[in-house]
C-alpha cells in the first residue's frame, strides 16, 4: 500500500468516527475496520458517476451491514456525490441526507435500504439477476449497454441470517459471476466474540453453495485485497466471496471488541485515535488536501467511463433504435402503451374460477407485451399459477428466460425482487401462499419502505384453501399487510376486480402490491366494474334506501351478493359493497367514502380474515377470530360462519338491533388535515 | 432387509396412499418414499410409549416435512397410539384426529405443528437444547431421568428455508450430539427436479456447520440405514444428518416425479401400486396379520423401556426427593410457589427508566427462583437487556447454563423456543428488536397456533428508539401481532405494568406473550396498579364526568397523563385509560369495557404504531400512518405528533367536534354469542 493509500484509509476511518461522535449515536467500529475495502472499491475497482448517480450501467454497491453507513457516506462525500460535509455533520438527524441506516430514497449513491441484516446481500443477488437478464436482452455483438458488477460489503450478522443462506444458495445455483462480496470477518458481533454463537466454516459453506471463495488475511494488505477482487471478477461462472480479516474499531482503544460496534468512541478515545493515525485531534471532519485530491482524481477518472458509455449509447441509438427506445422505456419505468387494455374482463357465460386462475389469465394477457415483467414462485408454481407462457426459465445458461425458480425461499425471493426493482429495467413479481408472506415479511416491509413496486401474487388466501389446515390458512396476514404503510393489499372477487388489481399494482410503481387470491372457485358477479374497483371500494349492487350495507372482499363478496338476494325476499334492502383494496379506499375523499358506505346505515363486513381495521368501515364483522382447521374448504366456511345463511341471519339481527338503537355514522368523527402530526 | 421388513414398509406405503386417496387430498409421495425410514425409527430405533405419549423421557420425533403426515399417522396407528383406522379414514376431515399437517394439540404422538417448512427441524434443535440442559440439571451419577434422542425427517424444502440454516449452524456450534436428521433426498420439489433451484452440496454445507454427515445411497438398504443411525447416535459431540436417497411415490406410476407430491394417486394408480407391492387392490387400509403382529411386538417391547424408567424414577423419588419433586413440577408446567410476588412494583422516588430496563429487573427478580426460565437474545443482549445475572451461557461445555446466545437468527430463535417449550420442563424466552419480530413471524405464529407460551421480549418498540431509523422502527408490527389469534401483545408503561405483563405472560402458559418495551426512558406513573393492569385495560386516572377519554399504551400513556393535566387547566375533564394489553381487554365483559371507556364519551387513542384495531376502542387515533425516520427519538415523537401539546390540541378539537355532533357509543352494536360462526 502506498503512503497515500494509507492516509486516505485513515482519513475515512476518522471521518466516519467523527460522524458518529457528532451524532452521539451510531456505529464507528465497522467503518473503521472496513475502510480499506471501501477505499479500494471506490479508488480502483468500481465504475460509478457522482454527477449522475442513477447512471443505469454503474456498478452497484450494497452495504449489507447497513449500520456501517458512516463509511458509505464518507465515500460518497469524498468522491463528489451530493453529500456535503454539512450533510455528514447532520448524520442521523431529522431530515438529513445521512440517516442512521442507508435509505435509497434519501441519499444519492445509495441503492437500497439496508440495516435489517441479510437484506442487502440478498438484494445484490437480485441486482445480478437483473444485470444478467438485461444484458442478454439489450447487448448485441457490437454494443454492451449492460455490463456491470455488483459489490457487497457484509458482516457476520448478514451471514448468520437465514435469508442470506437462501439467496446465496440460489446465487450459486444460477452462477451469478458478477457478484463480489467482501465479508468483514472481524470475529465480533454485538454480544461479543463470534465464538459465542458463530463458529461454522463460512468459506466451506459458500463452496458448498458453488461460490468462488478467497481469503485475505489482513485487510490492510491492499495488494492482496486488490488481487482477490481481480480474481473474483475473472471468475465469471460463480459468485465470489472474499473473507477479509479486519479488526473492528481499528486504532481506537476499543478495537477488536464489541464495544467498538454500536456507540460513539467518546471524545477522548476519538482524540487518541486521531493521534494514533497522526491526525490533529482538534480537527473534525478534516480531509487533508492530498487525500481530497486523490478522491477528486479518482472520481474524475471514473466519470470518463460513463462518458465512453454515453458515446456508445449514441451509436446504439442510431444502429439499434428499437432496442435503444425499449432500454430507455424500461429504465424510465414506463409501461408499454396500451398494456393495461390487454387485461381480461368479464365475458358473458364465463364459468366460475378461482381467482388464482384469473390471476394467471391476467399475468399471461400482458406478459408478452411487457418484457420487464420477470419473476416466479417459491416452489409453488403449479399452485400459484404464475408461470409465463411466453417465456422460459431464467437459469445459468438461459439468462434471457424470465421465469425464476426461487426454490422454497420466500424471504430471499422477496429480497431478490427488491434488488431487481432497485436495479431498474424490470418489474419483478413473486408468489407463494398468502400465509407464507409471513416468512417474507422482513423483505416485503423493505419493498414498502423503499418504494419498490414489487408485485406479490399470494394465493390460497383464507380458510377456503381447505385441507392443508391452520398452518397454511392466513388469518392475521391481510391485516398485517394493510397496517404496513405504503403497501396495497388487493383481494379481488372476480375477473373484473382481478384486472383492476393488476392495474393498480402496475400503475403504482412506488408501492408494492399484495394480490390475495383464492384457491377455490369464485363466481363472476354481475355488477363488478374495473373502473369502479380501481377506487378500492365501491357499490357493487345498490338498492333504493338500503337497510343494511354488506361489505365483502375476495371470496366473501359473492356471499354478500347472494345474501342480499335472500334478504330482499325477507323485506330487507341490502346494498353490497366490494372493498377490493382498503388501502386505496382509505385514500378516497370523505364524500366518496360516505357515498359508498352511507351514513347511519348499519354495515356488516364479511371477510375470512382477522377483524383488525374493519371497525373503521363497519359496525359488525363476520371475520376470523381463531385459527382455521384442516377440512374441506366448504366445511370450514360453514364452521366459521362464512355462509349465505349466516350472513343473512346476522344481517337480520343487525337490522333489528338498530331499530331500537340509533345506528352511529361511521363518519361521525373529526378528521384532521395535518398529515404529519399523527393525523390520518 | 427381511421379507417382513419389506412387507411392513410396503404396508405403510399403501396405507398412507389410502389415506390420501380417501381424503381426495394430500401428499402421498413423501410417505411412500420415506416409509423405510419410519419403519426403522419406530421398529428398532426410538424409545416411545403408545400408552403414554407424553412420557417425558421419550425420544422426540419431528416430521419436518409435515405434508408427509400420512406417514406419521400410519406409524402411530400401527404402533398402537390412540389413532384408529377410522381416524385414518377421516384424514384431513373436519374435527378428525388426522389433520392435513401435524398438530401437537390434536394427535397423540405429535410433538409440534409442522407444515411451514423448516420449523420442524428448528424445533428439534430446541428439543435437543432442552434435553441437554435438563439432563445437566436432573441427572446424577446414579440416575438419568433425562436421556433421549431427537429424530427428524425432513425434505429438500426444509433445507432450502433460511430458518433451517440458522438453527443448523447453531446446532453445530452447540454440538448437539443427540440430534439425528434423516434427509429425504429425493431430488424433487413441487416445481420439479431440484436441478431447477437447489444444486448446492448439502453434505458439505452441513460439514461446514460442524455436523456429522453420512449418506445412504438407497433407502431400501435397511442395513445401511440402521448402521448410519447407529453411527449418528455414537457421534455424541456433533448433530448428525443422514442424506438418504429416496424415490418419491415409489411404486406408483408417478414415482420419481413432482406429480407424486401433492395429489392423491387416483383410483387406478393406487390399485396398480397395490398390485406392484403384491397387495389386494380391492382392500383399503389393510394391514395383514404378520405386519400388525410385528408392530404390536415392537410397541410392546418399546413400552418396557418406559417401565424401566418408571422403576428408576421410583428410586429417584426416594433418593433425590427434591430433584424428583422439581422434575415433576417443571414437567407439569407449575410455577414455583410465590414466584410472581417477587416481581418488582413501584417504589416512591423511583427514577424514570426505559421499560426494557424494567423488563430486565422483572426477569432477574424471578430468574433465580424459576430455573425453567431459559432463553436469550438474537445477538442484542446489551440492547434487549435479557441476560440472566444468576446464570451463565448455555454452551457446548456448559449445558447447565441458561442463557442462550442465539446469534443474529431471529426466525430460528423463535422456532428453537417453540421446540424447548414442546420438550417440556422449560419456559423459554427470547429477544430482539420489536421490528425484527417480522423476521420471526413464521415461528411466532406457530407458537400461537401450538399453544406454546413462549415469552417474546421485544425492545425498541416504536419511533422512540430514534436514530436507527425506519428500518428499525416498528409501525405495523403491534397490529400484526394483535391480529394473530392466541397471542398476547403487552405494552407496559411503567414498572407496575411491566410486572403485570410478566405475570400475564407466565400465567397464560398456552399463549405466547409479546412484551413490547421502550428503548427510551419512561416516567413511573402514580395510579398504575398491577392488579388493574392485569385486566388488559383500566382507568389509570379518573375524573368526575369525563369530557374525553385518552387511551394510551406503553410510552404514550404518560403523554395522555400529562395531557390530562393540561386539559384540566383548560376546563376539560379527561379520563386516562391504559390499554396495556388489548388482547386481554378484548376478553373482558362488555360491562367492564363500558366502565373503562364509557359510553358516548369521545375517546382518543394514542399509540406510536399503526391505527389497525384502534377504531374498536376509540373515535379518533393519534397513531402512525407512515414509516418513521432517522433522528433523535424526541424529534421524531414531535414530528409524528406524539407530544403533550398535540394530544391536548387534538383533544380540544375532538371535544369541540362532539358538541355539535352526537358522540356515538363504541358499544352501540350487537354482540353475538356464537363463538364459532364468525361472531366475536
Ligand atoms: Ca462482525
Ligand atoms: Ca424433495
Amino acid at each position: 500500500s502506498s503512503t497515500l493509500d494509507v492516509k486516505c484509509i485513515d482519513t475515512v476511518r476518522v471521518f466516519s468516527a467523527d460522524m458518529v461522535q457528532a451524532a452521539k449515536s451510531g456505529h464507528p467500529g465497522a467503518p473503521m475496520g472496513c475502510a480499506p475495502m471501501a477505499h479500494v472499491l471506490w479508488s480502483d475497482t468500481m465504475s460509478y458517476s457522482p454527477s449522475c448517480p442513477e447512471w443505469s450501467n454503474r456498478d452497484r454497491f450494497v452495504l449489507s451491514n447497513g449500520h456501517a453507513c458512516a463509511l458509505q457516506y464518507s465515500m460518497l462525500h469524498l468522491t463528489g456525490y451530493d453529500v456535503t460535509v454539512d450533510d455528514c455533520r447532520a448524520f442521523r438527524q431529522l431530515d438529513s441526507k445521512t440517516p442512521g441506516h442507508p435509505e435509497n430514497f434519501c441519499t444519492p449513491g445509495v441503492e437500497v435500504c439496508t440495516g435489517p441484516l441479510g437484506q442487502g446481500l440478498s438484494n445484490a443477488v437480485g441486482m445480478c439477476i437483473a444485470e444478467k437478464h438485461m444484458a442478454s436482452t439489450f447487448n448485441t455483438s457490437k454494443f454492451t449497454p449492460v455490463d456491470h458488477f455488483t459489490y457487497v460489503i457484509c458482516g457476520d450478522g448478514c451471514l448468520q441470517e437465514g435469508i442470506t443462506s437462501e439467496t446465496s444458495s440460489l446465487a450459486g445455483h444460477l452462477g451469478l459471476g458478477k457478484l463480489v462480496v467482501l465479508y468483514d470477518d472481524n470475529n465480533i458481533t454485538i454480544d461479543g466474540s463470534t465464538d459465542l454463537s458463530f463458529t461454522e466454516d463460512v468459506g466451506k459453506r459458500y463452496e458448498a453453495y458453488g461460490w468462488h471463495v478467497q481469503t485475505v488475511s489482513d485487510v490492510s494488505d491492499l495488494e492482496s485485497l486488490r488481487t482477490a477482487i481481480r480474481n473474483a471478477k475473472l471468475e465469471v461462472n460463480k459468485p465470489s466471496i472474499i473473507k477479509v480479516k479486519t479488526i473492528i474499531g481499528l486504532g481506537s482503544s476499543k478495537q477488536g471488541t464489541a464495544k467498538a460496534h454500536g456507540a460513539p468512541l467518546g471524545d477522548e478515545d476519538l482524540a487518541n485515535t486521531k493521534k494514533h493515525y497522526n491526525f490533529d485531534p482538534t480537527k473534525f471532519f478534516n480531509v487533508e488536501s492530498d487525500v481530497a485530491a486523490h478522491y477528486k482524481t479518482v472520481s474524475t477518472e471514473v466519470e470518463s467511463e460513463k462518458t465512453r458509455w454515453d458515446a456508445m449509447m449514441l451509436a446504439y441509438a442510431k444502429e439499434e433504435p428499437a432496442l435503444y427506445a425499449e432500454y430507455n422505456r424500461r429504465f424510465n419505468g414506463e409501461l408499454p402503451a396500451g398494456l393495461l387494455d390487454l387485461l381480461p374482463t368479464f365475458a358473458a357465460g364465463a364459468s366460475d374460477a378461482a381467482s388464482r386462475k384469473l390471476s394467471e389469465a391476467c399475468i399471461n394477457s400482458i406478459a408478452e407485451k411487457m418484457p420487464e415483467l420477470m419473476g416466479g414462485s417459491a416452489d409453488l408454481t403449479p399452485s400459484n399459477l404464475t408461470s409465463l407462457k411466453c417465456s422460459k426459465d431464467f437459469q445459468k445458461d438461459s439468462p434471457d428466460g424470465r421465469y425464476i425458480r426461487f426454490g422454497v425461499r420466500e424471504h430471499g425471493m422477496a429480497a431478490i425482487c427488491n434488488g431487481m426493482f432497485a436495479h431498474g429495467g424490470l418489474r419483478p413479481y413473486c408468489a407463494t401462499f398468502l400465509n407464507f408472506a409471513g416468512y417474507a415479511l422482513g423483505s416485503i416491509r423493505v419493498s414498502a419502505l423503499s418504494r419498490f413496486g414489487v408485485v406479490y401474487v399470494m394465493t390460497h388466501d383464507s380458510i377456503g384453501l381447505g385441507e392443508d389446515g391452520p398452518t397454511h390458512q392466513p388469518v392475521e396476514m391481510i391485516e398485517s399487510l394493510r397496517s404496513m404503510p405504503n403497501c396495497n393489499v388487493l383481494r379481488p372477487c372476480d375477473i373484473n376486480e382481478t384486472n383492476a388489481a393488476y392495474q393498480i399494482a402496475l400503475e403504482q410503481s412506488g408501492t408494492p402490491a399484495v394480490i390475495c387470491l383464492s384457491r377455490q372457485g369464485l363466481p363472476n358477479l354481475a355488477g363488478s366494474e374495473v373502473a369502479k374497483a380501481k377506487m378500492g371500494g365501491y357499490v357493487l349492487r345498490d338498492v333504493a334506501s338500503p337497510d343494511i350495507v354488506l361489505v365483502g372482499t375476495g371470496s366473501e363478496t359473492s356471499l354478500c351478493y347472494k345474501a342480499a338476494d335472500e334478504l330482499k325476499a325477507a323485506g330487507i334492502n341490502a346494498r353490497v359493497v366490494s372493498m377490493m383494496c382498503m388501502d386505496v379506499f382509505d385514500g378516497q375523499s370523505e364524500a366518496y367514502k360516505k357515498s359508498v358506505l352511507g351514513e347511519g346505515i348499519p354495515a356488516v363486513a364479511v371477510e375470512a380474515a382477522a377483524v383488525g381495521s374493519w371497525n373503521k368501515y363497519s359496525h359488525v364483522q363476520i371475520c376470523m377470530t381463531r385459527f382455521g382447521a384442516s377440512a374441506k374448504g366448504g366445511d370450514l366456511m360453514k364452521r366459521f360462519g362464512f355462509t349465505v345463511d349466516n350472513v343473512v341471519e346476522k344481517s337480520k339481527k343487525v337490522v333489528d338491533f338498530y331499530k331500537s338503537t340509533a345506528c352511529p355514522s361511521l363518519f361521525a368523527r373529526p378528521v384532521f388535515d395535518d398529515e404529519v402530526a399523527g393525523g390520518h
